[in-house]
């Protein structure tokens, strides 16, 4: 069997067998088969798709090509969540201790930021000491103790996934419905899961920007999670505008802190409960929406959501007080409003454009070798809807650099506007997919 | 403009710009862009195809590579021919000199054989101290002094085509009507010639198995010429039997003397003739088709082909002996008959069982680090609607190793049909395309 009659089959529309996929990606792994060819494949593959079963062996191939993380001697229900990224997407650090208040465990392998898209380990590293490289065994401790664990990817984790990541970058094969799946679900199913719940953005702050292709890429994940054995289950939420008030490490783990505190803002509290609801489904917690969500709730009102995130932060080596007074986390030198032009309501508050302004200022990297600034970013975002007088800050920006912060300002222009009459308040939670609505 | 940019748009089936193909073809040729991105902008040039106008500027990229030769110094018109490789097409060895003999100048680079295709450099080389490497000037001198030189591809001409073609055959993307053309015309092109005449082979021993796919070839091939500011034309020509009776490098060389002396075989000489004929016009020798034909067979029939053929093998370094007696080459220590297995006609004769045999044998190789040996081959190769009778040789094989021989017999088996009614005998030359056919 020769590399190159694979690429062929698939170049021309057909199906690849098992034995073809597990080959490649193989060979691929072990350096035995060159870039080039990866290239080659890659491409046909954009063009001409894979089918949910070859999308699952490639998944599981990848998968393999690593090391699978041993979560057997944890006995409570494992599930995961996973967004495909967004503007002041922080979710994550509230949503883990969350669930795990609730009875679930979350073995959550976190990436960091790329572009736009800010990264859930670069928010946690922001708090001093915050360890995200457990071993294995640490993981599990810190699981058996609070229910969560929030950490990086370890070198050893589906490296045929890194090689392609890599490779996809400079080939043109990024937006691929199959290799996206594959590279998503190949790190996650190797944390043993019992299910995972899946955020699927849409919006212009989004790699998918409309709903139909945000929806078929969570329907392949689907799919094929369902067909590697796990439960699984999806949002499509909007991303059309910043999630929450903050956009930056430092601002969004305060963010994160006042949300586990019940005093967060209404669309980051709302997306955590919809996605903690479909989670403890996951886990089998319980079958109804409506006892989920009362759950959940009472995990914020009672502050065992917050007490579950202070204690992971402590397990993990980070500086509890700054948790209990984040006025001690990095601060930006100069802190700068953006006026409002004129008084009405937002018309549009555009998260792409917050998002290449955090990336200006340095809360975010564009190579992957890059370092970011914990203190930067841009707080007090306003939403399609809210009211303001003219002259009232629309955001504010925080930035450690004269330069950095009128390039911020310049991306900004144009990034709000302001209407006369209330707009409608777009939705946040577009769709919900799931056991039910696959019809499984 | 980032290469993956460029690859993004092809892959989305958008024509590339001047801009986009001149600088990723030189970014490739100076190493400045790895291979993985070659192969993947190859994979979606296969799979989307390119216009015309792309696959023009691709070729004429790709000779820019390199080095051209300046033949300006050359007053004839300069015709050369090219074909696509078939088995025991030695129409180059004949239709140089002959079409030398009428008032061409032909300044032919050749390749060597690869897989069942032979190659004309392999033929020359079996002539004791035939030099394939001559310098420019050297080429020059040859061609002013008899009109027509056959020789090998220097290391500076079209690098960018030399990596691309390696790489198209461990990335599946061989069979691609731009890139074939690309690769060809940007060696040809750099011959600086006034024309050239395109022989597309099609059937079971050529790369293109049907005559539509050969079409296809031969008119993008022609149009991309054109576009180019050379006139061009092209014949299909059929590929199913043997060309000649003779394949392997010395038993190639004899027929083609032979042919030269006017005593070749009826296939092979209607072939050169109608070659002759279209180079003729090309070069602008004569308009008329009958004026030209009647040019190339008095060559034939006086002779002068035969001394120009002669006289390059001399000036070339080869042993001119060997022309004047043929049987001072090398002869191979086994030469046995394949029986006819009954009495009455051949209705098959498979040439890519033969080009097959021929490999097996030595006579050509399946790496380009091969060596070949010159003395084996099969001769007395008998075509479809001759008649034969049992016992009578179908063919002979002539072979140095005696596994060898009885692997080329295996292979030669079944190969060879005979029928008691005679059959239809099958059309050579298939379709002939030139500036009318296609409209100029």
């Amino acid at each position: 069997m020769l590399p190159q009659w694979i690429i062929e089959k698939k170049r021309d529309g057909q199906t690849l067998t098992e034995e073809e996929i597990r080959f490649f990606i193989d060979a691929y792994a072990k350096e035995k088969l060159p870039d080039y060819q990866m290239a080659a494949m890659a491409m046909a593959i954009f063009i001409r798709g894979m089918n949910p079963k070859e999308i699952a062996i490639l998944t599981d191939a990848m998968m393999r090509s690593g090391d699978l993380i041993n979560t057997s001697s944890i006995k409570k229900p494992k599930v995961d969540k996973h967004s495909t990224g967004g503007i002041g997407d922080k979710v994550s650090l509230i949503l883990a201790p969350l669930v795990a208040a609730c009875g679930l465990a979350v073995p959550m392998i976190s990436g960091r930021g790329l572009g736009i898209t800010g990264g859930t380990l670069d928010k946690l590293e922001s708090i001093p000491g915050y360890r995200t490289n457990l071993s294995d065994a640490e993981l599990i401790r810190v699981i058996k103790k609070i229910g969560c664990s929030i950490i990086g990817q370890t070198k050893q984790l589906a490296p045929a996934d890194k090689k392609l990541y890599a490779l996809r970058d400079v080939t043109g094969t990024v937006a691929s419905i199959p290799l996206i799946t594959a590279s998503i679900m190949c790190k996650k199913l190797a944390e043993g899961l019992d299910g995972l719940l899946l955020d699927v953005k849409c919006g212009k702050g989004a790699f998918m920007r409309t709903q139909k292709d945000a929806r078929a890429l969570a329907l392949t994940m689907v799919r094929v999670g369902n067909a590697m054995g796990k439960r699984m289950a999806a949002v499509i939420t909007d991303m059309n505008q910043t999630l929450g008030n903050t956009a930056g490490n430092v601002l969004e783990v305060v963010e994160s802190i006042e949300t586990l505190q019940n005093r967060g803002p209404k669309d980051l509290t709302e997306l955590t409960l919809v996605s903690a609801e479909e989670m403890l489904i996951l886990g089998r917690i319980t079958k109804s929406r409506a006892t989920a969500r009362a759950m959940a709730e009472k995990a914020l009102a009672d502050g065992s959501a917050f007490r579950i995130f202070r204690k992971m932060v402590e397990l993990q080596g980070g500086d509890v007080r700054t948790i209990d007074d984040p006025s001690r986390l990095a601060q930006a030198k100069f802190k700068v409003p953006m006026p409002a032009p004129a008084s009405g309501f937002v018309s549009l508050a555009d998260a792409e454009s917050v998002g290449k302004a955090c990336v200006v200022l340095g809360a975010g990297r564009t190579r992957t070798d890059e370092a970011v600034d914990p203190a930067v970013g841009i707080s007090h975002i306003l939403h399609i809807g809210d009211a303001v007088t003219k002259g009232a800050p629309l955001l504010v920006i925080h930035a450690n650099d004269k330069k950095r912060l009128a390039a911020a300002q310049e991306l900004l222009k144009g990034a709000f506007k302001i209407a006369k009459s209330k707009p409608k308040t777009p939705k946040l939670i577009l769709e919900r997919i799931n056991g039910e609505t696959i019809g499984k």
